[in-house]
């Protein structure tokens, strides 16, 4: 079912270069730097759920695409926040999901799964209304087999380093279970304070009330609330911890002067504040973060323009991820100005950005990476995450800004099976896009294997200054 | 003339695989659900008039094309507003139109007319300033038989239904003669109440009293107004029509209160408002019609985005529909929440929606269309219906959204004889995507048949709520 | 190094017939109506300096690339604006930039930097950290001989004509010396006034002085500063010159009232504007300069949309144009209709508009170029031009505006060696373009054969009025 010169183009000397290129990086190890997997699961290695729960009901990607097309989230067992009756037997959800897979047609989720299915489960049809069950049945009895538990695939997968994503409040404690455990595989947290950020969200008090008693700051004052900041970021990096993560509605940066966010602060503590409050305190707080970047060298991802929970109604039934966040149009030069003024000239100071918005490839980002030293572009991103997505991404910064200053793929899931399956079709895109420069004789072929192993190995740890993680023997040449 | 491969990728798998698709569905019959062909001559069935006066005066592509080169409107037939002198002889305007025939090389509209040209008329050359004559001579001979009259065409065409594209206070006349005359083409009509709607313009008090004449309601209160509004959409319905047309500058949408928009439409009435009021009022109204679709089932379609008439000296001296429509910069992921967030869950509810702003496929239209059950995107719509414009909009949109949040093709087209031209491109271009999927391993060439049939014919029959029309036995496997 | 196939599609038919388009047009002569190449080089004809003052220190397309990666301006022997002490050694810099020559793998600058150093000083190697002090020597030994002499490679370029970019305030001394010459080298000026109506800069009332000396008329009334720059205006014209040249952060267009224009004017003078007031201030130029150009028969380009000197630290050490500007969203439909409104319909009009905002070339400058008659698409700039950013233009805006409303290709060089290359590349890119056209049957290759002569050649003519201008034997057939 897996074609071997798959996502390749059908001309054959562009699809023989690409083969090439492909296999000087297709069995190294995954650099995993940003992503949603939860710690637990590989601290406490228990077996899978059913393949409904394992497959289906974590990943918004499935379920939005299924909503899309009139099909009930109860009905896929997405568990309401009232608690409310949803559907229960995997079986039946499983059903569901075959019954509509014909719409991942020529979608990335399409690619991943059926790579997952077969790869991962041994899987060889493609599933549909009539075979669920049979399907269902073989990945349950893998399921049930000690070599699918987490740790195990872990290892099969080649996973280096796996990144997970936590709360700035977060106490990591599965984390530190990981490391006493003796397990040999490397995972680490990322620092992201959101929730500490967001003064309008009705949980704001309750985040501050946590990172006081966490390190027993006044977190009443600005800089009580910095110093609590600093010295969790200072408990992430003692963790392992190589970066922080930022999501942001709007790109704006800027520096509030000390009674201007003081009095956003103080109004903020008594619920009154506005959205343009919000937008410049947020813009702020960028500026604080990098600051603390440049001093302790962890590395700030910032991805903006996601208007999130953008479907109420889903959103107070099932609650947040549900696949109704929607991507705004997003503005860099302007926006990032102050920061980049103020830090991006620093030998120290390392920035990655996102964007939902690929006009901004060419216009704002590609030029801004191209200049300032401490911009790197993050990869395609969520929607983007896909082969056009990925190959419009290349073709459009490329040019400008060149390889070197991207960041290199990362997978971005909490769709722990899907991961090879990402990484490998990242792989192929991009030696796919290199095949077609070297076809059109614009990068040598000897050029290009240098430039594949950067963009599926070498830059990805550079950028997120994974130099002291071990090189397995195999890449190390 | 006409290449059996045209718009196929030169790459022999790929072109191989393209042909097999759209052999598939090449002989499927034609469904026209948006257009803007006048009733009126089916009714009738009147023979042509002259070449020049079917092929050249009425497409705005063609001649806003001469007028960029210099070519004055006038030397080109088009009437004056005024009744002033404009060129009556078809034959020079035949001539001009034939001396830059070389300005639509690498248009749609040059590939749409090759095609008319040889299909439809038997001409075999490219129409240069020599053959323009002879040219001439040829369609005008074929104009004059019988078997050239807008039904046998229709029929040859194999147009199995098409929709028209009427006034709210449109007496559907046309349809109605249309209905009786025992002709079997299936017809119908599409309710556009935009004029009704526009309160800055100067006709709004005529539209309504032309609605308050037709439906015997008060349209001089805004219950009233909305009553009358409801009593056409039932009388549309009752003569077939299956969606309503709006075309609005702005996509905001959102409720007035009771107060607000008595406010607004009494001021209106006073020739007193603003055009932020306007903006607010057809936001409110595109709630309303919203509402109304939920109700009646009629499906709603929304094209925002062109500055209407951009320069008012050829809309002064030749009137509105003349090439002078400049696309704007479109917001979606705010502009419809209103709308979607009230109605955008509910299973009676579909609304399409177009765009001139491709920036918004990938960013805003596919993630929402990827979510929301009522939301399907039209088709790459006028500047982008054609070759590029449909091949863009699949790449950019089929990874978030799929296939079936998309409503199949539509011609939009006021040129009657170019009809079998546009649906041939669209499948072709499919066809020739849908390709690129299977050569790339993406899709299976099985899955791409069965896409394939879903973007000709299902799909839009689908959308439009057309299952009642009955399948021609070919189709009908 | 130089593969005869750089840049064609690796598909064999396609590559077939873009091979057969560029051999028509590969030996045409260069028309450069808009770079920067200063008019003294030609006028004094001196021997250039060392490879690294000709190739490195000049090209801000070069040293941002290295700056991103680190490598400080200092190293690189950009001048400090105080004077400050920066890298001196020519050698020492050029190894620098060999040393990173790498990064611009897959960029524009790599390709024409590669055209450069095989065609023009017989490298035939790529150049790296080891060969770089080989190739430095080779391209020394060039130099010091009369056949690099910036006249004997303005002849063995084939350059047809070329055009300055002037202040205009300029006394073009230089073109003066280069008429007064004898050699028949055609280099013309462009008249650019941006000095002159920043009414924001510090520098602006030394502009207005300078401008008062050469022209006698007091610059301190709003008329007076009108007259002074249409009398510069005709000087320029009386030198040669075809264009005017306005560089823009705003596209906005609009009349200012003659109140409003004296309030602004005189504030100005008394540095009392605001931001707003320069915007207006702009717009209101941008309609005078419109209006001369309908007079004196100057070709009006504009290119907008770029943030200048993004980086103050680099600004404050090094001056501008050091790979700071970064672009910004642009809106041209409703900010050119005032401009168009009043002057687009006039043939004697002749506009320009170039874009950093590729989000508008479907959006809006296609249906804009597409049916104004003053208006032409300047080629892909800055960012764009390069191998994949023509080709989204040409896709992006050959089916609504066709190629007769494209301005034809400009260089916009200060890269004086680099003028073949970049020339080069383009016809190539087109050739490639219109060979996909050709192999999907949309346009015969007898018509593409006209196009690629329009795009080389025939189009930069048109659009610049540069008819007068000889054409060499071998291209007027």
């Amino acid at each position: 079912m897996l074609h071997p010169d798959r996502y390749f183009d059908a001309n054959p000397v562009r699809r023989e270069i690409a083969r090439r290129l492909y296999s000087q990086v297709s069995a190294l190890p995954l650099v995993c730097p940003h992503g949603h997997v939860d710690p637990r699961m590989l601290a406490e290695n228990p077996r899978f759920p059913d393949p409904a729960s394992l497959i289906v009901v974590p990943d918004h990607y499935i379920f939005r695409m299924l909503y899309s097309q009139g099909v009930p989230l109860e009905k896929l067992g997405i568990p309401r926040v009232d608690g409310g009756p949803v559907e229960a037997d995997p079986r039946v959800i499983w059903q569901h999901f075959a019954d509509h897979f014909h719409l991942f047609r020529g979608t990335p989720t399409g690619c991943w799964l059926k790579h997952e299915f077969e790869d991962v489960f041994g899987v060889d049809r493609t599933l549909d209304s009539r075979n669920a069950m049979e399907i269902y049945d073989q990945i349950e009895a893998c399921l049930a087999k000690p070599e699918f538990r987490p740790r195990t695939l872990f290892e099969r997968f080649r996973i280096e380093v796996l990144c997970t994503t936590d709360a700035a409040t977060d106490t990591l404690e599965s984390h530190r279970q990981l490391r006493e455990s003796g397990w040999p595989g490397v995972v680490l947290p990322t620092f992201r304070p959101d929730a500490c950020v967001q003064i309008l969200s009705p949980t704001w008090a309750h985040e501050l009330a946590l990172l006081a008693e966490l390190t027993g700051k006044d977190t009443h004052t600005f800089d009580g609330f910095l110093a609590a900041l600093e010295q969790r970021r200072a408990f992430f990096r003692e963790m392992g911890a190589r970066a922080t993560d930022h999501g942001v509605y709007s790109m704006y940066t800027g520096d509030l002067s000390s009674a201007e966010r003081a009095d956003i602060f103080n109004r903020a503590l008594q619920g009154e504040v506005t959205e343009d409050d919000a937008v410049r305190f947020t813009g702020h707080m960028l500026m604080e973060f990098a600051r603390m970047s440049v001093e302790d060298g962890l590395v700030m991802q910032v991805h903006p323009g996601s208007l999130r929970n953008h479907n109420p109604r889903i959103f107070e039934a099932f609650g947040a991820d549900k696949g109704c966040d929607i991507p705004v149009a997003t503005e860099y030069t302007r926006n990032l100005q102050p920061l980049l003024n103020k830090f991006g000239n620093h030998p120290d100071f390392r920035m990655v950005i996102f964007t939902l918005d690929e006009s901004t490839y060419s216009r704002e980002l590609a030029p801004l990476a191209g200049h300032y030293p401490a911009l790197r572009l993050g990869p395609a991103w969520w929607f983007f995450d896909s082969i056009e997505g990925m190959t419009r991404y290349r073709y459009l910064t490329t040019e400008t800004a060149g390889i070197h200053n991207t960041a290199g793929f990362n997978d971005d899931t909490r769709a722990f099976p899907s991961i090879p399956a990402r990484h490998d079709l990242s792989r192929r895109v991009d030696a796919n896009f290199l095949a077609d420069l070297v076809s059109r004789h614009i990068v040598e072929e000897e050029e290009a294997g240098e430039m594949i192993e950067a963009m599926a190995y070498r830059l990805v740890r550079e950028t997120y200054r994974m130099e002291d993680i071990a090189l397995p023997a195999r890449a190390s040449r």
